[in-house]
């Protein structure tokens, strides 16, 4: 038999980051390749007893069928910490939707927003999932380049102005994957104003959000959206657990409205049972709370892998330091391209994704990614070392 | 703000079924409209004890990241159960990918196998869902009119012939949803050589077939195919729990792989804890014995319901006594609205469903889609006396 794939499935490719997990099994080797939360962080114990509470409570209602935009319970309480956490003022669970993780967010906006043809503006590097995501919709991008403090408004304004084609927007504000930047308060300001002015919702992606090295984080997207142009794409991965698939969205009414009818379409709903363990799990313990503790943590790490690079790095290697988040983005110099570096640092048993399967239009080849978060404190010195040996090799 | 919503969203609306469970909590009602496994069937104790035992073994893994293609010791007991039970002799794991639910295994079916302007047979009626599964590819539907045992294959093999914008046949050959009809051995031989002279590949959605009141079921497709023409979506929603969402899609090794490539754009993962949930369950209880508890339990309910239809109801209703699965289906006089009925039948507190849904083309105004596994005995007999108290109405 003689399979007659779509277009879309003859373009889709494994990602690089799910094959190299394979590599990463062997015991020696240290991954600086994945984008995993660290598992010590999870709270296994509390987890098993909120499932043990509420399957005494509402054991039915966890196995059955429910709502398709989410257990309400659950939306009420994203809308109440997470998105008071995000800085929304007056906040609704109408808005709330529940997703299978926020990878699902993106597919159903797609769906929503987008026809054969379209256009969609990102960041150029960008989330590669979200490059797969928009892809089955036969649609295009256009990546605009990122500058240390977000995209570059002017080719974004230019963008605007000449192609109708353009139908969304998608940044990651803070602690962008894979670059760790964070795009500035003036940048936000005049994206919105754009976005508004030529009617083009924005997806503000903002899975590491709440992961900030510092005090003060600037104002997400949604909390300055007076017009109803953003749509907030928040993700319990990186704050909770990943394993769960659980995620939400958080737009207008109608919009919200129309996800839930595609929804119907692509899963149903989300699992009843994982919706309550989390619901049950924040009714009962304070995620504020391990969100400050996992903060601290990956701080420490991300500063221990920027001081060893100091040392062991070659000199005129660009990255910058992230305030946030879970990624380290190096440049390398012209030419050298990471999947050479890649096969050598295989051989020294160090992995770390290189940088062009970020860029939705190709490029980017002397970049990677570096993440920081599930190694031990000695094996990011160690593999930052071996790394270095490697990269003397080409410097 | 305006939103600009894609063709898709445009045509996308909310399904009847979802709606009417809404309507379906006021407790006087008696709702024969859902299509929800009986809840006292859902093994409560059981499920608390499962996840105890793997959160003390394997906790950390149940709260991370996981493989795309789903938790290898569920593909493998899927493979050595499940797919044995189908009827399919050699199996692997390797021909199992993990979704999210089988309505997921739908949606990217489509992604896989369908441009824009594509056509995809199926039976007339068949599953609404299958409907909107499929829709946001941009394809439209060849239905072909469901005989007592299975599509026309006259039509069939003539469509074949002369379309060639057919890219995938859809069928549900065991206890059909709406209609409880089996498609005959003759028609699933027919079925698959037109399939394979034409390499059209056919999905068989099996989420009823292990619901099957008679000991002797057919050889399912997937046990027939000699060239890998068939991909078997299946489900756990009807004989485990429908709020875990995991299901599982079965095909050839390259469509599988391709598969699990979308599922990344989709949503990553299906929940590692919810698989491993489902598969400590099986390794520890005999999911066999409950099946044939749950059937036994859905038979009683509805021999009761036809015993009633046939007291209660005008004498020249047409419908199939189901063999298996959840649902009776019924067609009123010509010209007799369905959907009048219903506005009647709410009134007197009972609900179903009115088949025009399940039509991808439209018509079908005069059938209902009655189901009988959540309601009492008592309820079943009561509520079919008020359906047949609205019906004499109009007959």
């Amino acid at each position: 038999m003689n399979y007659n794939f779509s277009t879309t499935a003859q373009d889709a490719h494994p990602s690089d980051i799910r094959n190299l997990l394979k590599l990463a099994q062997n015991e020696e080797m240290i991954s600086f390749a994945g984008g995993n939360p660290d598992p010590s962080l999870f709270p296994q114990k509390e987890v098993t007893e909120a499932v043990v509470h509420f399957m005494e409570k509402e054991g039915i209602a966890a196995l059955q069928y429910g709502p398709t935009d989410g257990y309400p319970p659950l939306r009420k309480l994203i809308a109440d910490k997470r998105m008071k956490s995000a800085g929304v003022q007056q906040t609704s669970m109408d808005q709330v939707m529940i997703t299978t993780g926020s990878q699902q967010g993106l597919d159903l906006i797609g769906k929503a927003f987008l026809n054969p043809g379209d256009r969609v503006i990102c960041e150029s590097p960008t989330y590669s999932g979200a490059i797969n995501a928009f892809r089955p919709r036969g649609i295009s991008y256009h990546a605009i380049p990122l500058e240390d403090d977000g995209m570059n408004m002017l080719e974004l304004e230019e963008t605007l102005q000449k192609d109708p084609k353009i139908k969304l927007i998608y940044v990651i504000p803070d602690f962008q994957n894979p670059s760790g930047s964070v795009m500035s308060l003036e940048k936000r300001m005049k994206l919105l104003e754009l976005a508004e002015q030529y009617q083009i919702p924005v997806i503000e992606d903002g899975p590491y959000s709440e992961i900030s090295f510092q005090k003060e984080r600037l104002p997400s997207l949604i909390s300055l959206d007076k017009s109803g142009v953003v749509i907030y794409n928040g993700s319990f991965s990186k704050i909770f657990s990943p394993g769960m698939r659980v995620a939400w969205i958080y737009a207008q009414p109608e919009i919200v409205q129309k996800l839930a009818v595609l929804k119907q379409g692509a899963d149903l709903q989300t699992s009843s049972f994982d919706q309550r363990l989390i619901a049950y799990y924040m009714q009962e313990h304070s995620l504020d709370e391990d969100i400050k503790k996992i903060t601290e943590f990956y701080r420490e790490k991300c500063y221990a892998m920027l001081d060893e690079m100091e040392k062991s790095f070659p000199k005129d290697l660009e990255y910058i330091h992230p305030q946030g988040g879970f990624f380290i983005w190096i440049k390398f110099k012209e030419g050298l391209n990471a999947r050479e570096v890649l096969e050598y640092a295989k051989n020294e048993k160090v992995l770390f994704v290189p940088g062009n399967g970020f860029f939705p239009n190709g490029g980017g080849e002397n970049y990677a990614r570096l993440c920081y978060t599930t190694s031990s404190i000695e094996q990011i010195h160690e593999g930052i070392r071996r790394l270095g040996k490697v990269l003397k090799n080409f410097y």
